[in-house]
């Protein structure tokens, strides 16, 4: 052919191509999403904005040029940091490109894409090995996956604009082998129940999608056969990786319990929300026939609810399990996340404002709508909750009080988590209006800040923050739930007794764990009073263990705040002391202790302008430690967070009592102090054995008794209490009286 | 007489004193000042809305009744604040009544007054006896001064309401025995130079013009000429109480400095302003020949934008000497100080965001100046300042540089302060955006919080925060500046060698002392680099001691934030010891420890979501402290706030370099460090001789060089400095280099 000939040829095919190229269906905004984004620019401020926004920050770095980096670094690195960006701005060029029509967009992502290409079949593994699946770009598969969500979605969204040669070098170079190396070559990362896998089966089904690859797809849908795992392997973070199921669907059912609950907890669930929703957008537009998003009873959409409602007033998660505090729903994956479940999940209006204050919306056919609608938003409504854990419903739940004006007490009797699992049933925290009181420390880990320890997990996550000792809950000879076993963890979780959350007057939830400590059983019953029977707001905790055997038993309240009085005497040591030498107690200093004398211990603090009072029951003997985290901590990982320790030793069957009053006020603008001191005068344990346990709480003037059955809640009970019949209907019972003597 | 005769008699004098009373010149509004706020009434929403607010609450207080209890209590006790709960209402019910006519608020002033009336006569001292000047109703006769304030106003708004028989038992019974007790009754309580005496003097003066007692008035303005006190009595802070000259008029000449500083600091003058102003706005209208607002060249005006001047990006008050944090603009005494300085003092429009931030007015017709002005604010802009210490301003200052983008760095080089005054010399403490970077430690106390030793001053104040090792200020033989002796410190204050603040690309002050530690001078220079040099905004300090003798140096750095990095190996121990025995060192325990090479020392923290890096240069053998609060503390008085400490053993004359530069970003939401290193390689001293020292600073591309004179500030200089010779003009030489080899 000569030169003429070949360029007819050349374009025809072009042009043909082209054609093919045009009849692509676009997994995240389909045909008629983009008529419906474009005909309504203009309309809604938000989104409008937030376009405008992102196209400013896509032009300054277009006009600042990008960088492909050979891999080297850890989390924080340059190298780590820059692949991050890349895929983030490809991601949103992506879709800017889509909505606006602007070549510039398409041109940025296909350079880089070229950059990528002609990288990858260069690379090794990693060169950090620290990883149980170590990636190419990034030191773990995990990044890597987290790379090819968002850079399939880029793709798609230039396909018809790429020519086919275009096309063929990129997939071939660089998509499909990195689909294939994140699951084929990485079962042991993309055949789990796991996070991991979920963001590892999204980036291969979302490629699979964006390429027409059918296989890619099927093998995200459901794992691969065969896998080779073998059932005793552990990922870095101490989890099992053998599964007996597999695959996105898989995860679906095994990672979400039936309330859409996510087992690692909120601040997994928040990175996991992202790849899950945005595969079932994929698939929703690619495959309707799955009708995804109402798979095992709208899983997906549910857990987005259930996710919400695990953020404090101020929208922070709770922190439990491996979770870095400050996360919230600010974060980038829940506007995607409240977008898309406003979207397809029935247009709720306490979405939208939860968008308002996200302030940004997904630039697609969700973000639209939620832009359109802002006006009829509703505010969120955070409600007392119990939430069943575990993929069946049966292993445990976690329990959510809420008192209407900010008060929300957390009580944590589900499942294990995995490998991002702390030692931590029946424990609990309690916050005001966003803001802690009675704290869950979180984790040991400053993510992706590079000087901490790369930005991933210390060393101190594993010897204090996991263990029972670094949480609100009872721990037994000082040693940690299942003897900080998370293979034996994984199996076990505590059960519901039962719960009361009709009403904010009382409200109350009780569950109680026979695994954590061999024989030995441990039943927590938490109420959360309003100011309509005291003069203050108030939980009591009422927390019973029943063993043969004589032990110890320390019970931690994690305090926030100005320690302001005691009832009790105390001694402060010359040199600061180590509470002990393992399971979490090597990390905490002895600040100052007591020996009880039976009577009530009271203690008081001050925190973000409100006072707290903890009075509890005592044995005489009892011990009162005050400790202060940062002993053998080489590193300064540690915050110097305080602890009150109330220590019962040599001890069989028994129980620990207190109430936590909310009172009073200070503010260092006006000096005032109000109402400083407790009400409370006493809470006693007056009775206590198999049956029932029977609390006498006074003030001044009111005394009330709270009788809790201890096995038959929903009976009928009868107790001779001081010599009148206390009777009753179902698991407790509280009467008040004023005592105006 | 008959009856009849003695009712018409009666009658007569009724009308008659009633017209007495009506010829009543109003101390805080006049007659034309209240026809101004009437008509205005509806046209100003923050004066409208202050009034509906302060209206409402009355309203809920006079349904509830009120109390006038037996003196009893200590702050926070309930006697103690319901007699100041009582004063705060009445003189706020006192402008209401005048403002609005509606008796209900002038019957509630009667009725409490006449309670007043009744027991006052009854009482003897306050049974709580740790004053040094006991008052009646409170604690201590300052209190009682806090009470007469306001209940002199409040008596003056409803004078005129009042019947002869009325006020005859007011003024017999209440205000003039009350008066009397606060002045003739405690001459070292009223004849003083200090915060005490200006609320005894406007509490006596204000009183006196109320009810036409010219002795009042007279002894409030200059004083009682004898008062027999003790040249060596000091008062419970440790102050010295007899001074030369007395009186209302005596104190704005003695406790201001010319450009309106206030010798004990922002805290105690915000506490002061209050009286001052008040009695003031008195004065101006009824003796407005005195001309007060113009004495001593405005000074009261003046002091009011000095003040402002003295709080951070957020509002809140620098914390210098005796000062609780968290105290700021908001403070209701500021809301007055603002309202009376924009009336009287020429309607500066900035001061009107003040108040638009404020959120309230005074109930006067300063306030409804401002309320109706409100549209016209203009921004308040923080500028550096170097402000003037010392009645003749020949008491060093206090020197604040900002950055403009909210960096604030405070240099305190002023007087002592008297007995709220901190041994803090050469001091420095650095904000960003109103956030504490560096921070200054307060005051040992929790204002009114009963249970913290009665919410008055605690022991760990004296022993802990006015100790020099309490500051970021060189501390020698781990001794306290003037060895801890306030009345030698009142004697001395450092001073200013130079500064230049013209521009905020390169700011600089410097300050030397030569009597807080004998036969030694300490210099001090501190600069504030914008990130026009290098890549980052910079704090640089050089600090240069004279001394023939050998000393241990420690230079403490009382960060805030999280600890993230060092570029130095250090030891942690199996206990924490405390670091010394005395002079505050008895409070810090050593968490770690490390004895430098010589070579730069760097360390890294985060705060607020901003990274931090200290880079000092070293002699081979200094030590490195990682400190922490807390040890000795057998009440929980002290946070466990940290600090690092770098100490150099005998050693004479020497400097210390560091530079401190604010770099990236952290937020927990997105999880992304922004340059999470420091760009800072190294800081080098090359050159230190009585005439000149020489700094280095290197960064990877750039390096520059910092000559700093240590004589003859403003002349020709010439140093020849590695083969080459640096020639300037003035205090200091600086010259960057590109270095991009
Ligand atoms: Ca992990
Ligand atoms: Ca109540
Ligand atoms: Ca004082
Ligand atoms: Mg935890
Ligand atoms: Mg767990
Ligand atoms: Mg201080
Ligand atoms: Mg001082």
């Amino acid at each position: 052919m000569n030169k003429n000939i070949i360029y007819v040829f050349l374009l025809f095919l072009a042009v043909t191509l082209k054609t093919i190229g045009q009849n692509h269906e676009h997994i995240i905004i389909n045909k008629e999403q983009l008529s419906y984004i474009k005909e309504n620019l203009g309309q809604a401020p938000l989104f409008d904005q937030t376009l405008a926004k992102v196209r400013a920050k896509l032009d300054a770095e277009i006009a600042a040029g990008f960088d492909v980096p050979i891999p080297k670094d850890l989390a924080g690195g340059y190298t780590h940091e820059t692949h991050r960006k890349n895929y983030l701005l490809m991601e949103q060029a992506g879709s800017v490109y889509r909505i606006t029509g602007d070549e510039k967009y398409a041109i940025f992502i296909k350079e880089m894409l070229f950059k990528y290409a002609e990288l990858y079949p260069t690379l090794d593994l990693h060169p950090a090995t620290r990883s149980y699946s170590r990636g190419k770009l990034f030191w773990q598969c995990l990044n890597d996956a987290n790379w090819l969500v968002s850079v399939s979605q880029a793709y798609d969204s230039i396909y018809e604009w790429l020519n086919n040669r275009e096309r063929k070098l990129i997939e071939a170079q660089l998509l499909k082998p990195f689909a294939e190396f994140l699951s084929t070559g990485n079962p042991q990362f993309f055949n789990r129940i796991h996070n991991h896998s979920t963001w590892a089966c999204a980036a291969v089904g979302l490629t699979g999608l964006a390429i027409g690859d059918e296989q890619l797809v099927k093998n995200a849908l459901y794992g691969l056969e065969e896998d080779g795992l073998s059932a005793k392997a552990h990922d870095n973070d101490g989890a099992l990786i053998k599964s007996d199921t597999k695959g996105f669907l898989a995860q679906i059912d095994g990672l979400f319990s039936p309330d859409g609950l996510y087992s690692e907890g909120p601040y997994y669930h928040r990175y996991a929300i992202y790849p899950f929703l945005l595969f079932a957008v994929g698939l929703e537009n690619a495959k309707p026939e799955l009708e995804i998003f109402k798979y095992r009873d709208g899983s997906l959409l549910k857990s987005v609810n259930t996710l919400l409602a695990e953020s404090n007033e101020k929208g922070d998660f709770f922190p439990l399990n491996d979770a870095q505090k400050g996360m919230s729903i600010y974060n980038s994956s829940l506007i995607s996340a409240v977008d898309i479940a406003y979207y397809y999940g029935g247009r709720n209006p306490s979405l939208l404002s939860i968008a308002k204050t996200q302030d940004a919306v997904n630039l697609d056919a969700t973000g639209m709508a939620v832009g359109l609608d802002l006006p009829k938003a509703e505010p969120l409504v955070r409600k007392s909750m119990v939430i069943k854990d575990g993929a069946n419903g049966d292993l445990g739940a976690l329990g959510i009080l809420r008192s209407g004006d900010g008060k929300e007490l957390i009580f944590k009797f589900g499942s294990q988590g995995m490998g991002h699992g702390h030692f931590d049933k029946l424990s609990y925290s309690f916050y005001n209006k966003g803001f802690e009181v009675v704290q869950d420390y979180g984790m040991a880990r400053f993510v992706n800040i590079e000087q901490k320890g790369g930005g991933g997990y210390l060393k101190e996550n594993t010897t204090f923050a996991k263990q029972t000792i670094g949480h609100n809950t009872l721990v037994i000879n000082e040693t940690s739930h299942f003897n900080g076993n998370t293979d034996i963890a994984e199996l076990h979780a505590p059960y519901l007794n039962f719960k009361d959350i009709s009403n904010t007057n009382i409200q109350v939830i009780s569950a109680s764990d026979t695994n954590a400590y061999e024989k030995i059983k441990m039943t927590r019953t938490l109420f959360m009073l309003d100011d309509s029977f005291f003069d203050n707001a108030l939980t009591i905790d009422l927390f019973k263990v029943n063993s043969e055997k004589p032990n110890q038993y320390d019970l931690p309240l994690y305090y926030q705040g100005q320690w302001i009085s005691t009832n009790f005497e105390y001694q402060i040591p010359d040199n600061l002391g180590k509470l002990g030498s393992a399971n979490g107690y090597q990390h905490i200093w002895k600040e100052a202790e007591s020996t009880l004398d039976g009577s009530n211990m009271q203690f008081t603090w001050l925190n973000q302008g409100k006072f707290y009072t903890y009075t509890a029951a005592s044995h005489q003997g009892d011990e009162l430690i005050a400790g202060r985290l940062g002993a053998t901590d080489s590193n300064f990982n540690l915050r110097r967070d305080p602890m009150l320790i109330q220590r019962r030793k040599n001890a069989t069957t028994t129980s620990f009592a207190s109430i936590t009053e909310t009172h009073g006020a200070y503010s260092p603008v006006d000096e005032k102090a109000i109402n400083p001191y407790s009400k409370i005068k006493s809470i006693n344990i007056e009775l206590d054995n198999e049956e029932f346990t029977v609390l006498r709480i006074k003030t001044d003037d009111k005394e009330g008794v709270l009788a809790i059955a201890n096995k038959d809640f929903d009976s009928k009970h009868l107790v001779n209490f001081k010599g009148t019949n206390l009777k009753w209907e179902g698991p407790y019972y509280f009467n008040l009286m004023e005592n105006k003597q």
